[in-house]
């Protein structure tokens, strides 16, 4: 952190979310000299949420006794379908927002250049930068969470698609409803694997009369469940959590094994906050059914691997982001 | 087909597979002068199977009343992970191939400049280049028949993955097994909606004493049912066959929707003897349910269309493969 001081340049990486604003604060060497988080209040008016990000901006250079005149440039992952170019929010449905000109709104509020992508898309270009040296030549990141997104990377680029939404692994159906009823899509990936699967899983389980140490703690509904309780519980021994956390695994490894089979990438990394807190239950059975369910042979010599990074990968990639922002013009 | 006499200059499009090898003798301005299909013994020794491909070659030249001195190049499109550089089968499995360098070989009997890739990936070039004029930038090729396979299109280039078997998605899984079962990873969309899950399920239906008109000619064993039966029992009204035809479509347009939802391409193009044989009773139906169950939004503006080359578009692809490798060579 000794690099850090009132002299050094700085880029911030921003992760926006439906529900937080992640901001990083960085030295042009990708170090990291201190991160903050506010409530993205989606539910105010867009203006509002704008003013939220530049504030949560402003206040992390404030909260590493730094001074915002030595900001150079801001990098953004925002959700949804994203021009990169125009730096626009297209369509981003967990905030009801249709063409938001964010890079332009934000430059105005910050007066530094802003570089905007898919927040998955920045994930995975964190990981790719920061953990992996940029060396993999085509790159899935799939992230665990409260959804399931990915972002891609096919001959060292992002691939984003024809409506810049590609990366929407979480829709992608394994489960298929039954054959005559042609109007159940069935289950997602989202559906069996994300955090949001396991605590469904787990809350009817109790609802069933299955006994867990999480109610212990958190009481009968579970209404504060978090990844965090998931890990202390599955260290504790509780049988049924672990059961419910391994049955995501085994579907995430098919999710995987999909994305094998169709899309064969050099390197495929794991990252997101059910994996940063759950890591040691769920990767190695990830993995193992991934290369099991993918066609034999197919899966030799890919790696498979945890980003290190967990729910920072956003604000990595985003600086990411400003730093190629800023070289490039 | 005038252009195509005994001083024009030939191109040869072979489409090389488990089961038949055709060849199509084309001008440089990809008009189809004539085919030859011959079976492809895949049982024999791989220097007979390369004899018989060379065989094929040299016989459709002279089916079309032709010299093979006209013939400047031949492009292959062979199944499996292929290596387009060095011209080499690297794996496949349905001819029990490995490291089969094929270029080599072919230009050893046939003395002329022999260009390999993967065949659903030059089903999908013949796509793109002859009935798409080469202009769309990403591109998905579904290719139903015996098997589903795709090949891939980013960034206006054939993509083809760290092992060279990008497009595989005939193994994607899309009914995974039970929830409690983890050894049993459930159906892919080839099981679903391939010409041998079809045929499949109408066995199945006439053990189970179900009426269809397909026994009626071809008995109660159906043994050698095709893809043109199908059509024609559809035609004259046979509820069985309908029934699990459209079943099987509404099955691969799921698959197509985890396509779009990942991948999100500009165009994706579906084909394949069962499409060539069944458009009219499938086409419209994987095209809706493909949009039905992505999404919303995602799908906006993404292109669903049938190919209209059929069972040729392997030989036109390979074709043009030869066609490239000639200019850049």
């Amino acid at each position: 952190m000794a690099s850090i001081d009132k002299k050094t340049d700085l880029i911030i990486g921003v992760d926006f979310g439906g529900t937080k604003i992640l901001s990083g604060i960085f030295n042009h060497g990708l170090e990291l000299a201190g991160t903050l988080k506010i409530s993205t209040k989606a539910q105010r008016s867009t203006e509002e949420v704008i003013d939220r990000i530049a504030r949560c901006v402003r206040d992390a250079v404030d909260e590493c006794d730094l001074t915002f005149k030595q900001v150079k440039a801001v990098g953004i992952g925002a959700p949804g379908a994203v021009d990169t170019t125009e730096g626009v929010v297209i369509n981003g449905p967990n905030l009801g927002w249709q063409n938001v000109q964010l890079k332009k709104e934000l430059e105005k509020r910050l007066e530094v250049p802003v570089f905007l992508d898919n927040d998955c898309n920045a994930c995975t270009l964190g990981v790719h930068e920061v953990e992996l040296g940029g060396q993999s030549r085509d790159l899935v990141g799939v992230f665990l969470g409260t959804g399931i997104g990915a972002g891609l990377i096919f001959n060292g680029k992002m691939y984003s698609g024809f409506n810049r939404t590609a990366g929407e692994i979480g829709h992608m159906i394994i489960r298929a409803g039954g054959a005559a009823d042609k109007d159940n899509p069935g289950e997602t990936f989202e559906d069996l694997a994300s955090r949001t699967a396991i605590f469904r899983r787990i809350k009817q389980a109790v609802k069933d009369g299955k006994k867990t140490i999480l109610t212990e703690t958190l009481g009968a509904d579970l209404d504060d469940l978090r990844s965090g309780d998931l890990r202390k519980a599955v260290r504790k021994g509780d049988k049924l959590t672990q059961a419910i956390v391994e049955e995501a695994a085994v579907y995430a490894g098919i999710g995987l094994a999909n994305v094998i089979n169709l899309l064969n990438p050099e390197v495929i990394v794991v990252g997101g906050g059910l994996i940063e807190a759950l890591e040691n239950v769920m990767f190695d059975l990830i993995e193992k059914n991934a290369r099991k369910f993918a066609l034999p042979g197919v899966a030799k010599g890919i790696k498979i691997i945890p980003s290190k990074l967990g729910d920072k990968a956003g604000i990595y990639g985003a600086a990411v982001l400003a730093r190629r922002g800023l070289k490039a013009g």
